[in-house]
Order: structure tokens, then sequence, then C-alpha cells
């Protein structure tokens, strides 16, 4: 270890308990995006901590919950863009926390409270990974940093492309490290390089004005029946999707991808015990589950008819309804998409069935060889004292894709203070101190090491 | 008009004030069977009006609602059996009520209760029947009469098989005139002859432990997913049922049954009305919807899986759920066609999907060129002055198999005091004293004429 890095983990582990502190009054500030509470004073609260950083802060507002913008100039004229979120899951259901969530509480080495980990925790260490730095350099940042401090990520972020659109001018930077990284269950660093898109919609049908007897079956059409034969138009137990051109310009992993999908773990005994698997879809092994994150899907999250109290009611549903989710990979448009299964149901007799969109969001991708990916990489091995693990393409989604395209193919890498069982939108919430504080360390070696690339 | 019926009428127009009170004490009762609210209070009062009289009566026990049983001899042998039930159907939403709905309230020509008309004033009805008969043979019954009113009627006579079969030695009898007749929009007699089977199941999936993230759609099965394409292997938007030797025995109308369907009015545009159809089952139209009652269904009552609220959740859910019901003709067995679905299940792969019955009721259908139907043909024109409907079969369900096959085929007609809008089952449930008048009529004058069948 050099000396700088050296003075940087000293530093932190003598401020944690400020930095405890810190965390604690920020998730002792509710701030539930779902229903609006308490938005307003966190994004302020928010404000205030990042210039209490030596950070230039704006904030503004959105039809939503408002952006918290902070900004420092550094040494290199390169700059490194944060992306975190200061709103929180809905706490409930309340009587499963073993502390109240707003209340921050320390025990067993970890900090329990909503947001301690997703995401006011993992802000905070980020912020204490600049102080370290700033210290470690006399005063000055090695690289500039700028802070986009969102409200509104647990519900889609819907004012967020808008944000980087007007204001391409404030964020012009060349890496930035994303929201949501932490260890895998061995305790290596895992770094996510890329996120799939997503197509929400919902699928509705209404063939009568009112619920019938079912003793009409014989007459009157059924909404459910519609419905389900409409969905299973889209996809059989094949799992291949059936509206055409789908998979059209979907691009499979690079050569570089395939080497680090080779390189992951095999998750297939741990899913088989938390969620009591015996099947995977196509009968997937082994490290075949994890390469199948290449395929595009279309996921059923909700279906509704009729009755569906105890017992029986002989009733004839006169609308139903479906939610469906469709998770795009690279080379994929949600809006293609959406039109494409308009015109498919549509060709195949199923004009009845209407399909509103409810959210969209891009796929986003950084190249696995990009010179910050290897930065992200040796400093997390370097802190962790294990090979970081890279993920090339996650399943889930998240709007990389309003920065990385607009400000010109940013690299992104995510890296935090998460672990597999910090119960993130759950009950009891927490991130570990040795978690934080490594997280903490991995920022301040990136910052270190990003003027140079 | 023979003197006889003269009689009859003008006693039961003369005494109409008295079963109007009679059936505002048995509306007052409640008698919920969905709750077992008032369930033995309403038997007991059931009891004491039945021998008020004249019959004799005894309370069967049953493990839910217990039956009340009635009989009168006659001076002929023969005895015309009287199924009817006392409880009722749950009288919300009480906020639709325009009167309270245990609280009998006449007006605009109509007794406004729950039960009024299903099935606590046509039960009256025939009583006032029996009374003007016997007045008018100077206290003599032409033919014995049986009466057996249940409780249980409203959540599907759990209890009616086993007590008929524990009492065939008390219920021997002739010809049967079951619950819930009355008249068409033109004012028509209507005596249904036959109603289908049913055989309700739940087809539940489970193929996770707990939900899991949409994100993981690649890897994890989707309950929703293996519902809806196990369903779609039921039945096709051609309407066919797809399981193998599903319509093995189903019986097509008989030569006396076509006619009678082709005598039947076209009900399309009423349907039209009523239920905003826009195209009937496989494009049925005009007198074909009334010919359809011969094909058994396959119907979805309700569906439920995962996330149904407001916007999206990007769940794959663990369990998913039907309701199913299968509509079953003459020649169709219930017990058949469960264990048919469950093969086809396992058959086509879903042996995942777990099969419950719900319940399970035998198809029932009385030749229409009986005698016992001509008499109640007869004499419902006379009632009526209009030519009696004969509807071969209903869509619905109700456990006159029960009867009829233990009973030595008895044949079994609905004739009552129901009209289009009495809204059984709903709030403003109420019955027009005029109907209530010539349901009474209608059954004193079959009464008259079984002894000479």
């Amino acid at each position: 270890m050099r000396p700088i890095e050296r003075r940087i983990d000293a530093y932190l582990s003598e401020h944690l308990d400020r930095y405890l502190e810190e965390t604690a009054r920020l998730c002792a500030q509710p701030s539930v995006s779902a229903r609006g509470e308490g938005m307003v004073e966190c994004a302020q609260l928010v404000g205030r901590m990042l210039e209490a950083h030596g950070l230039a802060v704006r904030i503004f507002p959105t039809p939503g919950a408002p952006i918290v913008y902070g900004h420092a100039d550094g040494i290199s004229p390169r700059t490194l863009l944060f992306y975190n979120h200061y709103d929180v899951q809905p706490p409930e259901p309340l009587e499963l926390w073993s502390s109240p969530p707003f209340e921050p509480t320390l025990r067993d080495g970890a900090l329990y409270a909503r947001g301690a980990c997703d995401d006011k925790g993992e802000l905070v260490a980020r912020l204490a990974a600049l102080d370290a730095v700033r210290e470690a350099h006399r005063g000055s940042l090695p690289c500039g940093v700028t802070f986009v401090v969102e409200g509104e990520e647990e519900i889609g972020s819907p004012h967020v492309v808008s944000f980087v659109q007007e204001h391409l001018d404030l964020l012009r930077a060349q890496g930035a490290i994303w929201e949501g990284g932490g260890i895998d269950p061995e305790g290596r660093p895992v770094l996510t390089l890329g996120v799939r898109g997503v197509l929400s919609v919902e699928l509705s049908v209404q063939t009568l004005t009112r619920d019938a007897h079912s003793g009409a079956a014989h007459r009157l059409p059924n909404a459910a029946w519609r419905l389900v034969w409409a969905l299973a138009s889209l996809k059989g137990p094949d799992e291949r999707v059936r509206i055409p051109g789908f998979y059209e310009g979907a691009l499979p992993p690079s050569p570089l991808d395939e080497e680090l999908l080779e390189a992951l773990p095999d998750y297939e005994e741990l899913e088989r015990q938390i969620y009591g698997v015996r099947e995977f879809v196509r009968g997937l092994r082994g490290k075949e589950l994890n390469r199948a994150v290449f395929e595009p899907t279309c996921n059923i999250a909700g279906l509704t008819a009729g009755y569906q109290g105890p017992g029986m009611k002989t009733v004839l549903p006169a609308r139903a309804a479906a939610k469906v989710d469709f998770r795009l990979v690279p080379g994929q448009d949600p809006n293609d998409v959406l039109v494409k299964l308009s015109a498919h149901l549509q060709r195949e007799g199923f004009g009845d069935v209407s399909v509103q969109c409810l959210g969209a969001m891009w796929p986003a991708k950084t190249a696995a060889d990009a010179p910050f990916v290897a930065l992200a990489a040796r400093t997390g091995a370097e802190v962790y004292g294990r090979p970081a693990l890279l993920v090339p393409l996650e399943g889930g989604s998240t709007p990389i894709y309003a920065f990385a395209g607009p400000l010109g193919d940013l690299p992104v890498v995510f890296a935090g203070v998460g672990y597999w069982d910090n119960r993130a939108h759950a009950p009891d919430e927490h991130v570990r101190l040795q978690d934080w504080l490594n997280g903490a360390r991995h920022i301040a070696r990136i910052l270190e090491g990003f003027a140079a690339l």
C-alpha cells in the first residue's frame, strides 16, 4: 500500500463515527417518493450536506421531487460523476422491523434504518471518500466531481432524462459511479457494467359492460379467456417471445463479455435455496444461468380477473388485465417493442386487447475493456483483497441510459456498500460498518486514480 | 274458466293481504347461509308456517342448515313434490337498497325485501295455492304434497344429496315443482325443464417459494406463465374444449328440444343491451344463442397472480391461480370431467398445475313430452293468457339431480313468481303482487290437474 492510500484508509477509520452520525441524520429524515413524503425536506438536507463536504450545490425542481446537484473542481480537468438517490422505499410492514425504520440504530456492527444502505449510507460513503482524498492531497481533489442525487429512483426516475438533457453542460464527465454496488456472498467486489432496458405495459380486455353469470358462458364472451389467449400468443412454454421482430437488433455478449460471464460464480445452488426452484427456465443449469441475462424476457408481473376469494363464484368476468414487463438487451429499443407488440396483437386477432405503456427504460452497457473499468477492478481488488467480479449485464433496469448516451458513451460502473443480505426494500434494511468502510475506501481509490486514466 | 278455478282465483285475491303479511314475516327473519346467520330461527319459522298450512312437519338437522320437510296426503295417492329454500343471498351492498333488506316494504304494487322473490315469496305462494285448492275442494287436497325447504341453496346445496338418499321413502313423488320460475319480458310463463351440471375447480401453480424481482425472468420460472399456458391448453379462441374425451356422452337436443328451442324468442338484442356485447361467442346470432346451451362450456371465473394495483411492480409471481367452471350437458359427468382434466394437464406437461375440486353438480333434464310438462304448460297458458315457453335446458345449475335420479326419473318443472327485473341476489329485490298472484294460481291449477295425469 502506498502512503497516500494508507492516509486515506486511516482517515476513514478515524472519522467513521462522524460519518455514521451523518448517515443516521439523513436516514432519520423520511423521504418516501411513492407517497411524496418528506421529499423537499430531504432534498434540502442533502444539499446542505453536499455543501458541508465542499461542493457547490444547486437544487433543481422537477414536476416531482427536486434533483440535488453538487460540483467541485479538481486538479485534473477530468470529472467523475456520481449518481445517487435520496428517496427510499416505503418502510411497511412496520411490525417486521426490529427498530423503527426512521430511528437509525447501531447494533451488531451495522446501522439499521430505511435507506441505511439504499441509498443514503452509500451517498455518505462517497462524501466521506471525497473528504479523505482531499485530506490526503492537502485540501485539493485530484479530479473534478459531480454529484446527481435524485429523489425518484424508487418510482422509476420519471424526470431524470429531461434533467440530463437540459443540463448537459453541467454534467460533462469522463466516467460515472452508479448507486447500488457491493460485494458477493464470498466477499468479492461486484462491479456491474450494464443493465437491461425495460418496457412495462398493462394489457386489458373488456368484453361486456358488466360481469355475467357463468351459466351464460356458451353465449357471452369472457374477458379472462381473451386475455389468456392474447398472453399465450406472446410466449409459449419454450420461453421464446413470439412477437415478430422482437429479437431484432439484440446484441449477443461480446467475446470479452463471454469471458467475464465464464469467470462469474455458479449461483444455481444459491438460487435453489433462496427461491426453492425445482427447474430453472428452459432447464438452464450452472453458469448457463448467468449467460441467459443476454436473453430478453417477457414477464407476467400480475394477472387479475373476476372472483379471487375463497371457494367459487360462478361469474363470467367482463374485464381482465395483466401487467407485463419486457427486459431488453443492448441493441433493443422499448419504443420499437411497444409498436411491435401492438401490431402483433392486432394481427393475431386480439385487437380488443388494449395496450397501455406504464414505463420504459433503455438498456445501457459499458465496454468491459474501458480503462475506467480496469481502474475500478484494480482498486476493488486492492481494498477487498480479492479479485473483482465484473458483471457485463444485470437482469434489472436503471436509468443509466439517461446519462451514458447523452454524455457521449460515458463509462459507468456500480461500486458500493451493499451485501447480499442488506434487506434493501425490506424490513430491517442495514449497512454493515465494514462494508461501508470498504465501499468508501474503494471510491477514494477510484478518485485517486481517475485523473491518470 | 271452470267454477273450481274461479273459486281458487277468487280465494287468492281475497286473501292476498294475509299472504303478503306472511311473506313479510318470513322475509323479516334474516337467513344468510353464506355466513350462517339466522338459519335455525328461519327453519323453525318455516316449520311453523308449513304446519299452519296443514302439513305434517319434520325438521332434519344437517352438518349445515336444517332441512324443513312437510307432507300432506291428498285424495289421490299421487304426490307432488315442491323444492324451495329459506336461505337468502347476503344483502350487501346495503346502501343501494331503497328500504332496508330485512324490513319488508310494499310500494308501487310490489313487496321489497331480501328473499321477497328468491325464494320466500315463492314458498308462500305455494302454500297459498294449497289453501286455495283445499278450500275449493271442501278441505281436501286432490293429490298429496311434499315440501322440501332447504337452507343452503345459495351456497351450493352441499347437504341435499345425502338428505334425499337417506329419506327416499319420505320423498316418493310423481312430479316436482322447482323453485325459481317466472315470466319472460313479454309476460309469457317460462317453464324450465332442465339444467346443466357443473364442475368447479381451482387451478393453481407455485413455481417458487417467494416472489422474485422480474429482472430474474430469464432464470426463474414464472407461475403466471405456467397458469396461462395451462389454461390455453384447455380451450382456444375457437371455444372448443381440448380435454380429450370432454364431449364424450354429451347428448344433443332431442327433436322435441329442437322444436322448443326454435319456439323460444330471440334474446340477442336484449343481451346486447344488458351486457353491451359486441360479438357473441363463436359469432352466434339470434336463435343460435338459445341452441348453444347444449354446448358444454369451460369458463374462467377468476384469475389472480402477482401485482394487481395501479402502475407497475417489477415482480415475478411465485404463485398463480384460476377459478374455472365447466357447465355440463345431459350425458356428461363432472367426476369423469375432473379425471380427464387432470390427465390432460399431466399429459400436456402441466403436472405442476394442481387441480382442486370446489364443487360438482350433475345435469338433469325432464323430457319435454312428459304429461306433467303438458299440464304445467296448459295451466300456465290459462293463467297468463299466453302460451308457455318451454326451456329444454338452462345455462345454470341447481341440484335437481339430487332428487330426479334417486326418485326414479321424476319429472321436474320450474314455475314461480319471478320476472326479468326482480333483482334476486341484488339490492332492491322484490316481487310484484300480480306476479305473486299469477304464480300461486298456476301452482293451484297444477295441483288441481295432477291427480288425473
